[in-house]
């Protein structure tokens, strides 16, 4: 568990010269050693601020994209065809029920921009992902915020109340960012089909392949194949680990998609992009690493908050949000200071800490530091 | 002339390794033979349809690219920053004039949504290029076109009549696509010093580094800097042959970049895109190779018109637009029988044609069946 997942390997570098270069004479030797990733000589700092994914990603999704990369004078506009049509698959709708995007954010601002016009709102909950929200905001419309209740979690009778006749649409991120919590799927199913006519449901499922039961448990995609007024966002960013290779989409029925294409300015991932999606999701081996890596490590880091008396939300994402009783504005710079970068502010909660899940290794030296630093703050218990 | 540009050499190879495995101990050895490119052996068809860059890309961006692929776990927003740098200081401006986008297309579309309104009209030239103009439509503007002199040139007069009070842009292809034509360099700064207040100038020179006479002749970045009111975009697509990658930007003075921004909804370039492009920025290399195999492919074309007595509109971009007196409806249908894909309608010229500029090899191919065709259709003179 303390290495990344084997980030290159003989065959890799094999079949890379043997499609990329057109070099067929290739001896295999013991020229190549296998690749040994060795954690502990990265002298860099411990970035668990941005949800990124440590533990790599494919090495199928990233021997894709170095044969790919090879034809990138040509638009390769087949790749994100061929990628839409594993993606309607996957999720059991017709293709052209799916919007791809350079990453998810797109997909949101686009859908922001659709929706929002003066006089209407979106309902949604704080601590929650605002991205969405704060460009309907820009974009002239209103936003309302309902709290969460005491466990961190959604309160589906609070937003159901918060809902007016102003109400266009309503963003529910599950598992939520910050608090990674992941609601009832019987409590949310219930909420978006008793939405009242006119209110999408907009389901950012950014992190639900981590959640505790899985995707399938948890995924509404169910309701969308049933026709309900809801779309859902999906990523290659976090569990896949594309972030950098810009990946995202939503789909839903025409009705909704047709109003958001309307707006779709960013055009759908590059072919690279979509060369590493497509063997990504036929990669059921690093998919399997990558969830039992997060789940393995996100548990030994809240086995470890519950030694030290601390409180946090239930995790089902790539992250935890943990209380530290120190304001992050404070707290982050004293991590920083050790080279360790945790996550921004998510107001209101400004005095708890959103810390990603990196490796074993990694997330080791943050619970030292952190202990040491919460400790010296005297927010540790003497007794833990 | 007939190869593309070398796809992949030993010290390309070397360096993959060296830095992307981490593997040290490779042997020089003849194992890897120098990649020759046959383009004779491709039996696909030959794209000439799309303006994409036939003679391949920089194979300093290929290696930068197959070294960032393995990173993609990570955000690296920083290959972004460094790209944005590396463009304002080759522009001239600051590095806070300068959006870049997924491709130039996004860019053209952000600054369609961010002035398009009711009542509100962007001027252009027909034919050209239409895709801000269309999105200023679907965004609720309205559009005037202008038609283009009898040399298929810009005709400032006539532009400069269409402008109304309700006129907020002026797009300018330059050249123009389909016809390739370049205004005097003059000629166009004048007319955009001469605009309206209130009137923005939209000058699109994705094709203007293969123009005769060079980018900097033609170019209106002086214009920028000295704060008039235009924005100009740019792309990797062309000479630089990458448009698979989606790299793109423009870049203005900030009250004109911070109206567009607000609708910037799509994000930057991929981290992966980034980085090729900055290698591509730092390859003269292929970019001369890219300019002088378009130019020289190009004149080759044009002097097999002149033989064959046909009229074409003098180029300047990765194209040629000539006169069939076929209609392109009837005409693309017949070359895609002989494996040959051609270049769309565009409206009002039905009977002329936009062909890409392909290798050489592409081109004689070209000539050969476009003549044929054109001979079986009493197109071409007897006497030619």
């Amino acid at each position: 568990m303390s290495k990344v997942y084997q980030m290159f390997s003989y065959e890799l570098l094999r079949r890379l010269l043997l499609t990329g270069a057109g070099l067929l004479a290739l001896t295999p030797a013991a020229v190549f050693a296998q690749h040994e990733v060795d954690a502990e000589a990265d002298l860099g700092p411990i970035v668990i601020s941005s949800n990124e994914n440590a533990f790599g990603f494919s090495q199928m999704a990233m021997m894709a994209m170095m044969e790919d990369v090879q034809q990138v004078n040509r638009y390769g506009r087949d790749n994100v065809v061929a990628l839409v049509n594993l993606i309607a698959e996957r999720e059991g709708v017709s293709p052209s029920w799916v919007m791809p995007t350079p990453g998810s954010g797109p997909f949101l601002l686009t859908t922001a921009l659709a929706f929002a016009e003066p006089g209407k709102n979106v309902v949604t909950v704080a601590p929650g992902y605002t991205q969405l929200t704060e460009a309907f905001k820009k974009f002239g419309g209103d936003v309302i915020t309902v709290p969460l209740n005491d466990k961190l979690e959604y309160d589906f009778e609070a937003l159901s109340k918060a809902i007016n006749e102003d109400t266009v649409m309503v963003y529910i991120c599950n598992p939520n960012n910050p608090t990674g919590t992941c609601p009832d799927p019987e409590a949310i199913k219930s909420f978006i089909r008793g939405l009242p006519d006119g209110v999408v449901a907009f389901v950012d499922e950014a992190y639900l392949e981590l959640a505790e039961g899985g995707l399938d448990k948890h995924t509404m995609r169910t309701l969308v194949q049933e026709g309900e007024d809801l779309v859902i966002a999906r990523t290659f960013s976090k569990v896949y680990g594309m972030a950098g290779a810009r990946i995202g989409y939503g789909f839903g029925k025409p009705e909704i998609m047709e109003k958001i294409a309307k707006y779709n300015i960013a055009g759908g991932p590059s072919r690279v992009g979509a060369a590493g999606a497509l063997a990504a999701l036929n990669d059921a081996e690093f998919y399997d690493f990558s969830v039992t890596s997060y789940q393995t490590v996100r548990k030994m880091v809240t086995d470890r908050f519950d030694e030290l008396g601390l409180t946090y939300a239930k995790p089902n994402g790539s992250f935890v949000f943990v209380k530290t009783g120190i304001p992050i504005q404070a707290l982050a710079p004293m991590m920083e200071a050790r080279n360790i970068r945790i996550g921004r502010a998510f107001p209101p909660l400004l005095d708890w800490a959103r810390v990603s899940i990196g490796t074993e290794q990694e997330m080791r030296t943050f619970l030292a530091v952190f202990e040491e630093i919460l400790r010296a703050q005297g927010k540790i218990a003497m007794s833990n």
